[in-house]
């Protein structure tokens, strides 16, 4: 029997902030070789992954990540980032809940599964360094090699911390798409005191902002939230306040449901740069980069084996949500269908992070249970 | 007799960038008492300043500044902007139009008009060499001295370049007032993902820049221009394309007519700020400085004594004008009534500034003719 809990420790005292190993996926790796898993380190640029399976045939695939974000104001926590020190029931540390708990949990639930109750199929964990960083080295190169090596999984689940509040109360089936767009507008410099004789691209950024921060682009679809657009930086950099500026820098950060693409609202800004370029009479760039677009495994099958085991063990029938930021099933979802269950992430990213021991063990009996029914 | 083109090309040799003195006002100090001028130097700060006093009774003074703005980009010239060089009637370099030429004129007409035709009354020169700084221990600290002195001025012409497009165009009689509105709006910071759970003060700050930067002032007054706004900088600086920033700062410049007061500006700010505030239910601060209040010396007897010896020296009839950016007028005003009148400034502040020879001796011309009226 692994114990979660103690793996969890174990892979905090790795300082594995991306793109450092840190020695955490060397831990995991020597442990599922002991215990029957094939194992075989995945790297890619300064990034380190590991592919692990156990068995042949219908296979089953946790995702998830080692790597972590930096400590950042080392002073503001209360104990030692990469310690693994336990407080009144809790674990703390860089990593605690985001996610190597989650993978420590899939891990011994794997681990266990096979050694007891060895099923019919496979089961494989795609463990990577870069989730937290680019990301372009991480799940990403595992899922390529696996293409290449005719590895497979036919249903996944990424063990990233899902649930707002408590235990069991939120799964999810997708996520929103999410998009930048940097808009630039050029007038012409000139002084503060001879307006006429400048064109200030500020009062048209303004205008752009007000009417882009403030629209409305839809109330949500069938299993998503409404879709979001936020104006992140305007940014001019002018020290002079008797010289209007000649130009001016604008970001915002669109979350989109499956109401859009990323070539459709690139249009919809598109027009209202033009519009604005046209009632300012000023140049107006727009560049825009998408980071992904939305995507969705329909409530079926996947969910259905998930949410029951998550009912069972917490009495708890988890919401299936679309909601949140970006993870690595934006990647996974081009693969297989895949779902995405893990602990409550309250503290994820933020000092003195760290997950209630009991929670790690109750992740554990979840992924074991959700083996257990799918090779049934 | 005074060459005022000469004692312009020693006057750039000075390389006189504020604040150095550059040997600008030795210069100035030397040939002035050598001429029957009683000179005194009166620094402040790290400021020089000149001021010499010829005769006694009524007097009329000259105020102008030796200080240059840096020289910039010294690649981009064409010749040593220091050097004085000589082109096609045309004298090169850093302060050739703003104002070393027009304290070279004014220099030249009242030592030739006091040796050659000495008045019943007083010539006062008083020169600073901060007017392109922070204007704090120039113009002002000759003023503060004079009063502690008993030293007054009955009429004062500033010399600075007033003609936009030939000699002659255009005279000033005030100018527009000139105030900064520094407005921060504080937010909630949040992950770009979860608008709701932010509270994003970019928006409300493109509503409120917005406003103010179409808001029509007025459309002028009797001898004012339209008041302005420029919106010159808006500046957020969050380099992160998820994150909802907390803070958003904006700065607007306003050049205000007689039809305003830099109190009622301020109240008229404050307005559309707590409008955004409680449109948005966001934090607005508002920090106001007022460089100046507006201010006229009213057409008449100062102005006409003036507009008529441009007339004759140059067939044209100047525009009496309020337009422009600040000068040291506007301290001046306090002391007696004040114009401005100069040269065409078209190159001032810009690489390769030059000023047409012919023009320097047109505007000591002009000068004395001033001087030969005013005491007539
Ligand atoms: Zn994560
Ligand atoms: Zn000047």
């Amino acid at each position: 029997m692994i114990d979660p809990a103690a793996l969890t420790e174990d892979l905090i005292r790795c300082a594995s902030v991306t793109p450092q190993e840190g020695g955490a996926l060397q831990l995991l790796e020597r442990l599922l070789t002991a215990h029957g898993f094939q194992c075989t380190r995945v790297d890619r640029g300064d990034v380190s992954n590991l592919f692990a399976r156990w068995g042949q045939g219908k296979t089953f695939g946790f995702n998830g990540h080692t790597d972590v974000v930096p400590v950042g104001d080392l002073k503001a926590w209360s104990v030692d980032p990469f310690g693994a020190e336990i407080r009144d029931g809790f674990l703390y540390g860089r990593g605690a809940t985001d996610m190597k708990s989650g993978v420590a949990a899939f891990t011994a639930a794997a681990i266990d599964f096979v050694t007891e109750s060895p099923p019919d199929g496979s089961v494989v964990l795609a463990i990577t360094g870069d989730e937290e960083g680019p990301a372009k080295d991480g799940t990403v190169a595992l899922l390529d090699w696996m293409q290449t090596q005719g590895e497979r999984m036919d249903h996944c689940l990424v063990g990233e911390p899902t649930c707002p509040d408590v235990m069991g109360d939120m799964m999810k089936i997708g996520r929103r798409g999410s998009m930048n767009g940097y808009f630039t507008i050029t007038g012409v410099q000139g002084h503060a005191a001879y307006p006429h004789r400048a064109n200030n691209p500020l009062p048209a950024m303004a205008r752009l902002m007000d009417q882009l921060g403030t629209a409305t682009l839809d109330t949500g679809t069938a299993h998503f939230d409404a879709s979001t657009l936020a104006v992140v930086t305007i940014d001019t950099g002018n020290p002079a306040t008797n010289v209007i500026p000649a130009q001016c820098r604008a970001t915002v950060n669109i979350r989109f449901n499956d109401a859009h693409s990323g070539a459709s609202l690139t249009d919809w800004l598109q027009e209202h740069a033009d519009e604005v370029s046209k009632d300012f009479n000023l140049r107006v760039d727009l560049d825009v980069s998408i980071s992904g677009e939305s995507f969705m495994t329909p409530p079926g099958e996947l969910s259905d084996l998930v949410a029951r085991a998550v009912q069972v063990e917490t009495n708890r029938t988890p919401v299936l949500s679309t909601s949140g930021g970006t993870s690595d099933a934006r990647f996974v979802q081009h693969h297989c269908p895949v779902v995405e269950f893990g602990l409550v992430g309250k503290t994820m990213h933020q000092v003195d992070e760290r997950v209630e021991i009991a929670q790690i063990h109750q992740l554990k009996s979840i992924y074991t249970r959700i083996l257990r029914d799918y090779f049934a």
